[in-house]
């Protein structure tokens, strides 16, 4: 008996991530429609797949690409441009002013595309995306044949984007109901991104979260970033960020906290009765020394912990494989205890976890028959991964990005040893560098 | 007027790291010699060069190479063999059995062979090496073509190296005499290193340190690593690690003190009177929870602070572009101050600061005639390292080891993309395999 199906991928170890953890010595993936429709030995195979395409991966790694939960892929076009300051003195000197400047519907796109080639460059395949005038991040993330979960940003004050609250919610909901139509196994997850409870309103969270309840979407936000904006919450709301969002009915399990450092026990209680998830970026909060999230804390209470990048302006890099290990190093120094944050813990966050911090955990995640062909292939045979012991090990306090050889997204090869399948990437540095030169 | 030179690199900017911090947009460096006769702007010239060779950087950035300044080499045989346990266990349960099994002039050899072609890729031009049966260290850092100070390691227990003590001296001495005798323009830099004031004895401090400046050369310790190391040496010699080592007379300029996490102000000031250095490790420091070092404080008291990877077994990484960035966040993070630990401090401590670190202020870390020709070309023209608003902010916070196209040490150039010159690293990738399968 045979079967077509669109897309082999074998040759190497297949690393599933699934619920046994299964690992295949000599594994096969097969894809159809974009869908897992095999993964095991090629040896335990019963029925015969004939492929319209095969990648065979000489002995390299098969594994679930990776799920970047928080970034705003189009500042890129601001990467490096102001560091080493106060997350406030940043975003308000420098920031601000600048996307002021720039921000238009060329510049979110372009600036996502770049985003893009950096992140499915070192295996990133899902990413979750805040910003304005988001439907042309939308674009950018179709142009690359990138998964991606776009969030519309609101944030209550005049932007490029809009004049006044009531436009920028029919902004927000015209973006929703657009790309909403295009149903579940679409690439494009249209969403809502709040800014954050020191910049907007309760009102414009409980109107946020109506908004993402009506069309069934998830809703984001920045949370307990920093000490400073629990003391502005406080003396605004006289409570805090968490149980500000949890009087105004906020909290849910549609909802990603994204940061979350600045909590107490009691909070992080809070979030995990709701189901609120956890979006943890370790890179850009230690960029801006905004302190070290209780991530330990979070996964023993049942929080579904998520990892991001945060945007390239306050990183400055999209890499997981970077954020993994900081994530691990970071916690082992908090807690004193090199025990904790184990490498396959750190993986799960950039995986499964993380996909259920998304709501996709249905969808992505980990590599089984049904989920999406989202498969990444690593080149672990180089002198800085050699020998090998252990795949976590390596993946986590070993391996970077540029070890990714090919990116597979809805079981499409996007990228291959150094080339992108999707777009030019000269084209796009050349664009951003014109955007970006407008700072002069 | 003309001058024959062995090799000039030009045809993008020169980043110097000189005293005045020089940037020419169109440099050229003239080498001769190993050593840098010229660097400046080419249309500055008043002689004209005809090279030996000429590499043509095609845009891409020229600067120094990195300085590493600590690892132990050759236990990249055992890296990712032992992960997310606490220094003593890590040592005593695995590192230190594996070692017995393992340990000899074959497995140093290569595993440091190994540990060249990771650090060279990533644009490490300076090791300081320290492990036993160094004189095969030295073998491999000089097939590979790479600066190092090779510090022949002092413990007193038995080892595959030696019986007893006496023994152990004997190896140490007549490493550094075969050593020293090259001279000061050799790649090869002979040392001594002292394991730490946990293993080794007051004693054994003193006559390693008679002997170093008996024939002239540096000292290593490790020093106050871990809380632990601090109780135990308060217990046996009711005084601090540093405070031991002033009393025993072994604090000088001639030593470094790698790690130093557990110090008191006082003993902060103390080092810096004795003229001390310090190289940081925070890859390793954060991987087994030891604790934040104070850097920040040392520099402001005005101690040489050099930036270390620490054995690949305990990082699990050689990458300064790594340490880099983790030691600018960590020490954010630590002083709850995005301000400090700017991207220049950091890659002042990777380069001139390290270099005087290791003593070697003379010789390397900054392009500058007389200096060696230790020089590595950067390709910021990827996705990642677009736009670019400025280079220090991209050499810490964006760039990779993988940015590295070109190095060039003592004026060879020993790599350039993707090709080893100077050894056959699947021939390496193949032996190491070998010695680590026989942990099995």
């Amino acid at each position: 008996m045979s079967r077509n199906v669109d897309l082999i991928v074998k040759g190497g170890p297949v690393l599933t991530f699934d619920e046994n953890d299964a690992l295949y010595i000599n594994g096969l993936v097969a894809v159809d429609k974009g869908d897992i429709v095999y993964v095991g030995e090629e040896m335990d195979l019963t029925e015969e797949f004939v492929a319209e395409d095969t990648v065979d991966v000489e002995g390299d790694l098969i594994m679930p690409g990776l799920i970047n939960g928080h970034t705003h892929a189009a500042m890129s076009v601001m990467r490096g441009y102001a560091d080493d300051l106060p997350l406030d003195r940043w975003l308000e000197d420098y920031i601000f002013p600048a996307e002021g400047m720039l921000m238009s519907d060329d510049m979110v796109y372009w600036g996502s595309l770049l985003s893009a080639a950096e992140m499915i460059r070192s295996g990133i395949t899902t990413v979750a995306d805040g910003y304005l005038f988001e439907a042309s991040a939308v674009r950018a993330f179709r142009r690359a044949g990138m998964r991606a979960v776009c969030a519309q940003g609101i944030m209550e004050f005049p932007t490029p984007q809009w004049d006044d609250t009531e436009r920028m919610f029919e902004v927000a909901r015209e973006f929703i109901k657009t790309h909403v139509e295009k149903g579940a196994s679409d690439l494009i997850v249209p969403a809502l991104f709040v800014h954050s409870p020191y910049i907007c309103t309760p009102d414009t969270y409980r109107r946020a979260k109506e908004l993402a309840e009506k069309y069934d979407v998830r809703l984001f936000t920045h949370l307990a970033e920093t000490e400073d904006e629990v003391r502005q919450v406080k003396e605004r709301y006289d409570t805090s960020p968490v149980r500000l969002l949890e009087k105004e009915g906020v909290l849910s399990d549609r909802l990603s906290a994204v940061h979350a450092v600045w909590v107490d026990p009691e909070e992080i209680e809070i979030l995990s009765e709701y189901g609120t998830a956890v979006i943890h970026c370790p890179g850009s909060n230690a960029k801006l020394a905004s302190g070290t999230a209780p991530i330990v804390a979070y996964l023993e209470a049942g929080v579904p912990v998520g990892l991001g990048t945060d945007g390239p302006a306050s990183n400055n890099r999209q890499d997981l494989f970077y954020e993994m290990d900081l994530c691990a190093k970071e916690q082992k120094q908090a807690r004193k205890d090199p025990g904790v944050m184990k490498a396959k813990t750190v993986l799960a966050m950039a995986l499964f976890l993380g996909a259920e911090a998304l709501g996709l955990e249905e969808r992505i995640g980990s590599l089984e028959a049904g989920k999406a062909a989202d498969i990444i292939v690593m080149d672990l045979s180089r002198p800085h991964c050699s020998p090998l012991f252990n795949y976590p090990s390596h993946l986590v306090y070993t391996a970077r990005g540029f070890d990714v050889k090919t990116s597979i997204i809805g079981g499409r090869v996007v990228y291959h040893w150094g080339r992108f399948y999707t777009f030019d990437e000269s084209e796009v540095i050349t664009k951003v560098f014109e955007i970006a030169g407008r700072l002069g």
